[in-house]
Parts: structure tokens; C-alpha cells; sequence
């Protein structure tokens, strides 16, 4: 256990560099803020660098910290520069990032989430956390998606990243090569003219494509799909948040 | 159309003040922010107050206006004091809060939510926004739910607040009405000894109990309901979203 008392340390400088995508590319980890996040880490083998503390949560929870991980003891004034939130808790775990890179050829079976560019963090966070309770196999972020480890992000996650696997793809590869290893693809519109995703029996093995929160899924790629779903809006609303179309979809096509 | 030079001006400071819930309640309005959200109150006869809009948005908008409303057009400053985005996009209606009160002894059909004690404005106004989408008839606030006028609550209900009913409740006299006037009454509970929701045929008319972020729905209102919900959760997540859980409970009870 090291204490850290200065702000000005090289070490907290580089944690707090964390909170941006360069900051992250660059030492290839992100910071987990709050116990309940630290815990999922500990409990899923999540590969944890460092273990950042104030005194008072060091205490709280020394008992439960994996062994041969360095801890580091700091000021409540430095949990502030680490965290984006107005209180932080004072725990932190920092964690390396997985490896994103996955050949789509070599997967053949399961539930899998396409993301096609989306924007916020948090609708990002929530899809993944829904993938993993509707318990689908990975999640793919496409071109154009959110960075899914900025601290919003992994806050709405709730530790589902260590439950499924992610990967970085582009969609106009993804696609055709899970046609052809034989999953039904599944694009989302909110064009009435696709199949209701209620009258459909779902397949076992498939990938269900959300588009962007404006735009939807991009034309080239709903050509690509094997058949392209809506949700039957039935009240005024002209549509719903991607984050619930998502919840709905994901658990209609596999409950 | 009256200029507004001044952030000093009674007008600026009373619509300032409705940001907050107390300014709500004293004039009860509250302020749709953005020509979005404007155009959904025209479309909708929502009762508009006023329509206060930079000199920019007025000129893209003045053909549109509805007459015999009084416009007032002021400094990108004033906008700025009015909204809590960065950038707002300088155009507002001030809309008069629906009236709350609502019997539930003379309702007798249709889909419901009811919440107990949904504690986050953005989760409040996205399940406003679902029930829409979903067919709904109506959303009733139970005891220590957040008020659904909000700047943030008002963002994520999208305009759903004109296609459906809202009233404020106690959801100990609604939930018992609702059961004497024939509805099914459901809760949601995280409890597998609950039952499955995938696996009943959903009654006609019922309203839909959806409990707190943390606690889930309190006991003593589960005890008072038809039958208590629950959705098969498969992966490793120990639970949804509430906005998102609403959405996948809604649809698949009303679809």
C-alpha cells in the first residue's frame, strides 16, 4: 500500500487522464468509479492494475481487495480529479482495456448486439448492461459508435463488460460474414414497411442491428440484413429512445 | 411581439424561475425549450402561454406561431438564462401544467403506468415517452416520484405529455380502485418466485406497477395488486434500466 498525497503526482495525472478516449488509447485502461463497479471486477477476473482508495473506503473494504494488486491510499481532493461525479464514492479500480480486435469468421453462434454510430455514452452503457441481462453473447460497436469505456459509459454498463464480449468492427464486414456463417441478421427501421418484430418466430443464432439515434441504421447496411424489423408504434409518439427500442427488441427475440 | 433587452426584465426572471419545481407550482407552467418541443404543444393544443424566441428563431418561426399568443423576443443571453443546455436553441414555449387531479374511481379502461417512486427525471420522462409509443391511456405519479415537468423530464418525454393522461397520485387508493373497477393490476418485481411475463396473456384492461431505481416496488403495494411481474433475466446483469424494464414490460403486454 503507497500513499499518494499530492495532486501533483505522476501517477494521478495519468489516472486522471483516463477520463478521455486519448487518455485511455494511450496507457490501454479505464478507471471504474464507485465499489459496486471495483467488486464486479474483482468477481469477474476483470484484470485490475491498481486499486485507488481515500483512507476511509481503504478501510471499508481491505479485507475484500484481490491480493498482489497495488493499492494506492489517496485524499478525498484527489478522488474529486479522478471521478466526473460531484461525490464521488472514493474507490477506484484501474483496469485494462480488452482486446477489441475479433475476427466475426470465426463466431458462430449466439445473440449479438450491432451498434451502427451510436452517439451518447449513456444510451451506449445501457445496451450493453441490457445485452448482457437479455444474455446475449458480445456486443459490436460499429463505425461512428461511441467510445463505450468513458465514464458515463461504464457507469450505465454496471459491470456487464466483463460479462459478454466486445469487439470494435465494421458492420459492412460484420454483416455479410455472419450471413454467411448462417445467423439471421436483423436490421431495425422504424419504417412500417418492415416486418413486425412481433409476428416473426426469432432464429437461435442471430445479430439485431440498432441504428443511430437520428438517423436510424444506415440505408447500405439494412440491405445487407436477411430481413429488417420494426417495433409497431401504436400511440403519437414518433419513436422511442434506442436504448428502450433496444431493451424491447433484444428481449422479444430472445425471452 | 414585444422586445425583451434585459435579463433584469420581471418576465425573464419569473420564466427563469420555472426551472425549478417551487417556480412551477407558483405559476403553474412550466417551459418547453427547443422548436421541437414547441411545434409538439402547437400540433397538440397544449394550453401555450407565451412563446418567447431569440430574434433568429423568430424569424425562422413567426409563420408557424399559433395567433392571439403573446410572443416576446429576447437576447441569445436571455435564451442562455431560460435553458440548462449549453446551447440552447433559443426558442420556448411557456405551457400551463395539465390539471393533475384525476378520480380513479371513473376510469375504466385502457392500458396504465403507474410508478412508484421513480426517483430520476430522465428515467420518468423516457417511460412518459414509451407509454406513448406503447398505447397507453395514462401515466399516474405515485408518492415520491419525481415531478415529470423538469427541464430534463420535459427533454426526454419528447411531446408525450400532450397524447396521454398524467396525474399525481397515491397509488394505495389507485392501485385498489383499479383492482374494484375490473382491471388486472400488475407489479414488477425482481423475483423470479413472481410470474413470468413472457408467459401470461396479458387482460385488456390493466395497469403496470413499476418500482424505485433502487428498492423495486414497495411491499406493502405489491401485496395489493392482481399478480407481480417479473422479467427472465438470462446473462449476468442483476438487473435493467427502469426506463428500459418499463419498455420491454409495456410492449409485451401491449403490442
Amino acid at each position: 500500500m503507497e500513499k499518494i498525497n499530492s495532486n501533483q503526482n505522476a501517477r494521478v495525472k495519468a489516472w486522471a487522464k483516463l477520463q478521455t478516449k486519448k487518455g485511455r488509447q494511450a496507457s490501454q485502461t479505464y478507471l471504474l468509479d464507485g465499489w459496486h463497479l471495483v467488486q464486479e471486477a474483482i468477481h469477474s477476473d476483470g484484470k485490475i492494475r491498481a486499486i485507488i482508495a481515500t483512507e476511509d473506503q481503504y478501510e471499508l473494504h481491505q479485507d475484500e481487495l484481490p491480493l498482489g494488486v497495488p493499492v494506492f491510499v489517496i485524499y478525498d481532493d484527489i478522488a474529486k480529479k479522478l471521478s466526473d461525479l460531484v461525490t464521488p464514492q472514493g474507490i477506484f479500480a484501474e483496469v485494462s482495456l480488452p482486446n477489441f480486435n475479433r475476427a466475426p469468421k470465426y463466431i458462430h453462434e449466439g445473440a449479438w448486439l450491432f451498434l451502427d454510430a451510436i452517439q451518447d455514452p449513456g444510451n451506449v452503457g445501457t445496451m450493453v448492461r441490457t445485452a448482457d441481462a437479455a444474455g446475449f453473447a458480445g456486443v459490436v460497436f460499429g463505425q461512428g459508435s461511441v467510445d463505450p469505456y468513458s465514464p458515463k459509459a461504464v457507469r450505465a454498463m454496471q459491470g456487464s463488460q466483463f460479462h459478454l464480449q466486445l469487439a470494435n468492427g465494421d458492420l459492412h464486414e460484420w454483416i455479410p460474414e455472419f450471413v454467411r456463417n448462417e445467423f439471421q441478421v436483423y436490421g431495425t427501421q422504424l419504417n412500417p414497411e418492415a416486418t413486425n418484430i412481433f409476428e416473426i418466430i426469432p432464429a437461435q443464432n442471430f445479430a439485431l442491428v440498432m441504428g443511430n439515434e437520428g438517423q436510424g441504421m444506415a440505408t447500405d447496411l439494412a440491405e445487407m440484413t436477411n430481413q429488417n424489423l420494426y417495433i409497431p408504434l401504436k400511440g403519437h409518439a414518433e419513436s422511442l429512445n434506442v436504448g428502450v427500442a433496444a431493451g424491447v427488441a433484444m428481449f422479444t427475440l430472445n425471452h
